[in-house]
């Protein structure tokens, strides 16, 4: 009896045509990263258990989402649940690594999550963070990165936001809140996308129930705080001078507001000096962001057409987290984009078109007496730097081999038949004219010579109508 | 107490300067894969442990050296052992995929292997498998693939081996042998390049003391036997032709022989058409391969001036394994490039040289009244395509920012100080003139702009510097 093939619950796999595409999109952002100076890295997979587990890392939520197992050397190790306390490992591991140390890193990661509709436990995550620089310049630098990603993605309308921890700290201050509840109300907070102000008053306040019935215990904050988190969310911010402003006048009375402040100003005239908007990076103070390591800016991103993906990226500022391996606060920023979700976005707006092939010519195989000839026209069209499929199929027929390729999304056929031979030329179909008007080429008398009797293929002509058709 | 940042034992790090020669290793295999039309897969790193586990797949000791584990939902799962394995199970569980399917796939795999020098339980391997035909063009397009692959890296002085599971059967009927100890002698006869003939014969026989003092056990072959063996592995073979005529000289009583150099020869005829020579893709009868899973060709190479670092890639046919899920044979064939391994080998050869930065130019910080200019010369030049990183370390002088980047190996250095606003100018450094020779631009009167009183940094002069430099 065969065994089923089966895929692992929660996991999937990349067929070629979603592959190409993901290719496409990580070797994008590759370039704007590498046009920025940042250097790539690579950690293992796996990492001793202590490195990732702790609540002050991940949170309750996340430390329980880490896949953790106990080796043949019957050490505990983990599956890395983001590639952010890898990064911090290396820091304090490599002392040698420049200050600042600016890298991107490109690779899946695994997490416990419950499977459904786009929620997977392995997804790509593409880095890019600046360690060793408490300058907002740093911050402004993986703004302005993210901006020219999407860009350089085809896509221009998305809303960049971007605020920071310290202005929510003077948030708790602002609304009489118990500092040791930060995190709580940041977490509820960072559902406003979901849930609206509504639901952040009943979740503050006694509580809330949610669509499939759930109670949701509430804070228990009083009326005239959740007032006043009501107020902080509804400042107008039509342009990040005008948000800047009307925090600075809220939060005239609270002691060290003044910190977040001044880093949300300066990384607005970062980003004003570098020519990007309101409209593209804005200042947004509902955001909050759920993770807990974050200590300054925090950051994040909406493509405005396609909203239901949620954030396509996020980050923030964590000048904590090389300090569990190094005993002193080492600055650190950075930002994370979900690619699988980015590309699924990408796909929904037809910022991409799918291929299943990276060929650009297929080699059909019609007369097995021309084997050796199909090999040597396929080799001297790659010579020439042209992908090239040489027909591997069963089909013997011309008709089928085409369909092929047509289904492959191969534009260009080249044919030498029985018929081919006799009359001592070869064929080169552009088969996007569509089937039923397939032109051969007109002017094929030019480059084939018909040696009765002796019929050699003219190879160099072959590739030369190939890069004819190419250039239009 | 700070945590001590520990690597998980048996893995590494790669550091920028590795990374950045690793990831154009890699982008030169995919181009040349490319080339070939060979289209890109990604599996999960996790499987069903069911998927990989079994002795015929991966034999006694490949089994073992699966990481394995129970996850949250109480299934077992492994990480996988290779990229073939998890190719077989896509290719029964998605019928709609062409036939032949033509794939590489580039990802890291893990076995739970004795760490030691150049020995991780962590690696990239590089895959290329044609799925779905039978006939020797697959096979021998692999090879010419590899071919192409090793001199696409600088590497023309290598040699690809090939012979045949089939062969190899013929040698055990040859010399008596009973079927069912096959895998047995195969797996010995790999140790060739290690253990050489008389280790061999020893294994073959009674046994043998390794270097180590260990005992090995011997299989108990006749004297005879082993005989017959050696005479096999003694065929002169200083080209593909003599090789073939020798082997069939020897099998000639053979029954069955023929199928193995039939393969043999056809892959040589067909190499013999794309000009592939004998000195660098040969026939070697004595290749066995260690992997069960081989029913026809099988591959390898090694770099003749790094010999040391062994086969840097490997492969073969198994038209076996997908019939585990489908239950009929589907003919496959294919090979794996070990990244990491050809990647020590190519840096131990000279043939690539480490950079420690992705960045061209450095634009330096010497006065924070000018930082805004910093900012927009950097976006400029990266907007120009050129790699720009902008200084974002705790240097104020700038004879140490220069310092870094002489480091880093960036090779232009942008200066703009209290000095050069002064005069209306910004310095443009050829870093690679040497510290003591670095040679400001001569003609600089020509794109610098000294206008007293008003100074405006000449950005797009600064591109144009830059570019002059790039371009010699």
């Amino acid at each position: 009896m065969p065994m089923e093939p089966r895929l692992l619950k929660g996991f999937r796999d990349y067929l070629p045509e979603q592959m190409i595409a993901r290719q496409s999109v990580i070797n994008a952002i590759r370039n704007v990263y590498e046009r920025y100076g940042f250097v790539p890295l690579d950690t293992p997979a796996l990492e001793y258990t202590e490195t990732l587990a702790g609540r002050a890392v991940y949170g309750t939520e996340g430390s329980g989402q880490i896949y953790t197992f106990q080796d043949r050397d019957n050490e505990w190790v983990s599956l890395r649940y983001d590639l952010t306390v890898p990064l911090s490992r290396v820091i304090a591991l490599y002392k040698e690594l420049p200050r600042p140390f600016r890298r991107y890193q490109v690779g899946p990661v695994w997490r416990v999550d419950k499977p459904g509709p786009g929620r997977y436990r392995e997804f790509v995550q593409f880095d890019l963070d600046t360690v060793g620089c408490p300058d907002m310049l740093a911050d402004a630098e993986i703004l302005s990165a993210i901006h020219d990603v999407l860009l350089q993605l085809g896509l221009s309308r998305f809303r960049v936001r971007f605020s920071s921890r310290k202005v929510l700290n003077a948030l708790i201050a602002f609304a009489g809140i118990d500092a040791c509840r930060s995190h709580d109300v940041f977490r509820i907070l960072d559902k406003l996308d979901r849930i609206g102000q509504k639901g952040i008053a009943e979740e503050m306040k006694g509580g809330r129930l949610d669509v499939s019935g759930d109670f949701i215990p509430g804070l228990g904050l009083s009326d005239s705080q959740v007032v006043r988190l009501l107020e902080f969310l509804n400042l107008p911010q039509p342009s990040r001078a005008i948000a800047l402003d009307g925090l600075s006048q809220l939060f005239a009375g609270v002691a060290n507001a003044g910190e977040g402040l001044d880093e949300l100003s300066a990384i607005h005239e970062y980003l004003t000096a570098l020519n990007i908007g309101d409209d593209q990076v804005a200042i947004d103070v509902s955001l909050a962001r759920g993770l807990e390591y974050y200590t300054g800016p925090i950051f994040e991103a909406i493509l405005l057409d396609a909203p239901e993906f949620g954030s396509i990226f996020g980050g923030g500022r964590y000048d904590g987290l090389v300090e569990r391996f190094l005993g002193e606060k080492v600055p650190a920023t950075g930002a994370s984009i979900g690619v699988d979700r980015l590309l699924a976005a990408i796909l929904k707006l037809g910022a991409l078109e799918l291929r299943p092939s990276t060929a650009t010519v297929l080699v059909t195989v019609m007369d097995p007496q021309w084997r050796v000839e199909y090999q040597k026209i396929t080799r001297e069209l790659r010579q020439a730097g042209i992908n090239t499929e040489l027909y591997l199929g069963k089909e013997k027929g011309v008709g089928k081999q085409l369909q092929y390729a047509n289904r492959q999304r191969i534009p260009i056929a080249v044919l030498l038949g029985a018929d081919e031979a006799a009359q001592g030329i070869v064929s080169i179909k552009d088969l996007r004219v569509g089937s039923k008007a397939q032109a051969e080429l007109k002017d094929r008398s030019t480059w084939l010579q018909a040696r009765p009797g002796q019929f050699t293929v003219p190879r160099p002509q072959v590739v030369e109508a190939v890069r004819s058709i190419l250039s239009g």
